[in-house]
């Protein structure tokens, strides 16, 4: 598994898969240049009448509905219907979900009449969305990765997508799969958008391995735990990381790859 | 005085207040940086539909014109009347004052039939906004905060709220007080966004401390500079400035602030 | 020319020339940054009330497409007839043409109807672009600039523009007159939005000498290069190069400009 994730990185560096973003006003710059760091190519566009010729050369679809309006939710369905006609992976980012009815009515026809292969978020997020799933309901508490799995093990039964659970510990559940990632630094949380980060590197990822989005999604998480614990080894804020983060996104090498990465797979019933 | 703001820098950091902004494009991604990187938690949204309740959910609201249209004015009047009705502070940044008669006819509608808690501006702006609230005219020239304070008077007088003039010197004015802080660094004129950045930690301050929006803003003002200041002195150039900016908004220590800040506290009459 | 070209560059740290900018999302906050450094001052707004207005002020003004829709579309006609009734420059990006029909569309009208200035793109978007000012096709992959040189010249002659061939090397064409510029680093292509910055300091620089446009569009290429390349040389990636990038903007000197600078000026016949 190690193995197929460090090749995953490195295979990346080469393939430069286009990754079309649909994604919140504050990240865009941050996102895409993380997604050049690693290897991919952004595009990030709206108008309605060119999500499907986006959504055409791309190899994944990233759906961020940070700064959703009526506009742009409509520039993610034209977006993800293309990309389900082609049957390329869109990953959903559902951020904020739990803050308002609207969020989580776009939420539930996102995961209800859509079908998108992997979805990140964190444990708030993710036990938002799986209660958007069943009843509309809001969030109003910080959780930790372990209190979601439930949740997630949930969405993923109901929604067939990979679920990534995103924080201290990152856990990536499909089935009956499940795999823990304890990499990363706590000044992470103090940059702006590194959870969208995660979901444009999933994205990437699933781009160059349609197959296996969930090894896609494993790959992803273990490049961005283990370069922002890197980062955040020479930093001395939240500037310095962001810089820093995106240098080591670019450069890291298989040996400093394997001395840092803390992966646990387990396999678990289904709870639900 | 030094001490309640310190004070309040440090609160900043274990409080993590929430500030809903509704703000400009171009420094979304680093201001909302600045608010993590202070303590704070930043909201960015704009869909009518949940205005309410990213006001409800916030502390403090930031409304900055800077890349202002139809859809996004709307927003502000929804976010703005929400915080009103809660009595939550809301800040008002007027970005470009007098360089259009359409933005000087939103600002003099957001001062003339709502109550903002604070106005933060550069000179030129506030002298604009000054005469916006008696008639639209444009401004031509950039004006030293000296020049601004009787306009500073006269627009805390008809607005009632504190009113920050910030430049080389920042002034903070309200009714017979005012202070004055001569910290900073001419570099950090040369990033976008620091005057909106200003104006975001004020936010974060007044969601902290909203029984005193006046050391509210000061205590934000006095943190921006000293920050900024101890950044240009380890900085090459503005790219270094933004990061270094961050970082030690994030570190600075109380032994630090105090060698560094310049704060003069003066009692005026109202001269208008 | 190398010494007018330096000229340009020390003259536009005091001239401070406004740069009215609609542009991309991705990009808006590096581009303001750059062009802060280099000692611009940009605008970016895009309400149709005030696109007059900001073009009156402004000394130039760009054209990007980076993420257009129906509304920014009609706020860059309404400053493009602005600033070519006022006589003033302006300058395309075409980003991304060749990825849509509808980008095409809207390329074919700007260049149709309208007069730029200055065009810049890399190679295929260049390629597309000439296609689209004969018929609308896309382009499906990456090229040189070597080969957009015909693309280049034959668009010079049909809309009068100067062109800007941006990449490995960077050429200027106009008429008979041709220059190459061999400046820059491969790794300046890992961050988003480098060649939007060139067209922000394209436009800068044709703020201060609109009498020669050809010059002032290689006065902001070699900046770039030169900046771009001495960044990397001290960079650990892309995020490195970004901040040390915006540093050399400000603090470039004439003698590391000179040492730097490799710039061929060729006579061409058009070969249309």
């Amino acid at each position: 598994m190690k193995q197929r994730i460090w090749n995953a990185i490195a295979g990346l560096r080469g393939a430069s898969p286009l990754v079309h973003s649909i994604t919140n006003y504050v990240v865009m710059n941050n996102t895409a240049n993380a997604l050049l760091a690693a290897g991919a190519s952004p595009i990030m566009a709206h108008a309605h009448q060119e999500m499907k010729d986006m959504v055409n050369i791309a190899g994944a679809v990233v759906i961020n509905i940070g700064t959703l309006d009526e506009y742009w939710v409509e520039s993610m369905r034209l977006a993800i219907r293309q990309a389900e006609a082609l049957k390329k992976p869109w990953i959903l980012d559902p951020v904020g979900a739990g803050a308002s009815p609207y969020r989580n009515a776009v939420l539930k026809e996102l995961i209800g009449i859509y079908h998108p292969s992997v979805i990140r978020g964190n444990a708030s997020e993710i036990m938002a969305l799986a209660q958007v799933s069943v009843q509309t309901k809001g969030v109003d508490s910080v959780h930790q990765t372990e209190e979601a799995i439930g949740a997630a093990m949930h969405l993923n039964a109901t929604t067939g997508a990979v679920i990534c659970v995103s924080g201290a510990t990152d856990t990536v559940v499909h089935q009956a799969k499940r795999i823990s990632l304890r990499n990363g630094h706590p000044l992470m949380s103090r940059i702006t958008g590194m959870g969208c980060t995660a979901t444009a590197l999933i994205a990437a990822f699933c781009a160059l391995n349609p197959e296996n989005l969930f090894e896609a999604t494993t790959a992803a998480m273990a490049l961005m735990g283990v370069s922002g614990e890197m980062a955040a080894a020479v930093s001395s804020g939240p500037g310095s990381l962001q810089m820093h983060f995106l240098d080591i996104l670019s450069t890291l090498t298989e040996e400093e790859f394997n001395a840092r990465l803390t992966l646990e797979e387990t396999y678990a019933t289904i709870q639900t």
